[in-house]
């Protein structure tokens, strides 16, 4: 997943405490593939799911998201729904550190939760640290350069393979 | 509420593990309305929830239904959406008493999980511990002398006033 620097789409809302049962039921765990993951996310949830979420593109959420039993397929399969980032008033570590090693763009801005309904249009733009809404502009905070170069190049595998071939990095 | 012996309705179909969170968050137990708290019920899942679950009549769920926190308000918001039993593979134990203690007839039926869809129509029958849906027939256990009196009688305060009246119970 190559992360853009401005991502711009459709949201859909939750609320707290989306837990990783609700993302991904513990069955599920033998898969890694994101297609095959995204065919069972937030199945939990009803008929119409996870169907119904592909046609969105950004999740907003409320606390802890991603809270619950630790699994880096809770992200994959957000992945592989085509979500493009998660925005959430706090996230859980586990699941947010998964996100910025899958590569998946994830975001807390708790000032615009109650702003955004569902099916409204936002875009992140990651380098300035500002999410725009309607006429309004939101702050998030800059990620530390670590986790910053960790999305720009799609996440902790791809960081490792740019490191095995030469690539000084500093860190 | 006051039991039927006969629960007929439309079927909402849930996966594994719903806790307690995603059925009533946290911060409305100060309320113990049913009404008040089924308004908000289930609404982290998105737009559309709770007023959606309005049209069904008993949920079915897969495993570990209400696991989480134990919160009586769980089983109370239920009820106020006007669910009438909620039928699922398993539950979680404090959940389960909770729902006996308020009333609301919960049944554990693992077999009838994979025949039911949304909006299918199923007839449970307490007294027979039957539950009918097309042509099929399914047993689940009965219940308990102690537990099939509290819910005859409308949960675990009706039970007390009863006794307060003088009546004879043998427990």
């Amino acid at each position: 997943m190559n992360v853009e620097k401005q991502i711009q789409g459709k949201v859909y809302k939750f609320g707290d405490n989306i837990n990783s049962d609700i993302i991904i039921p513990g069955r599920y765990l033998i898969y890694i593939e994101p297609g095959k993951l995204a065919e069972h996310a937030f199945e939990v949830l009803g008929e119409g799911f996870p169907a119904k979420l592909r046609s969105f593109d950004v999740l907003v959420a409320g606390r802890n998201f991603g809270c619950g039993s630790a699994r880096e397929q809770a992200v994959t399969a957000i992945i592989g729904l085509g979500i493009k980032a998660v925005v959430a008033c706090s996230f859980a570590r586990t699941f947010y550190r998964n996100a910025i090693n899958a590569g998946l763009p994830i975001v807390d801005c708790p000032e615009i939760y109650s702003a955004v309904n569902e099916g409204d249009d936002i875009t992140l733009d990651l380098a300035s640290g500002e999410i725009h809404h309607q006429d309004a502009k939101y702050r998030f905070p800059e990620f530390p350069d670590s986790m910053r170069r960790l999305l720009e190049l799609g996440g902790l595998a791809e960081y490792l393979k740019s490191q095995f071939q030469g690539e000084r990095t500093g860190y």
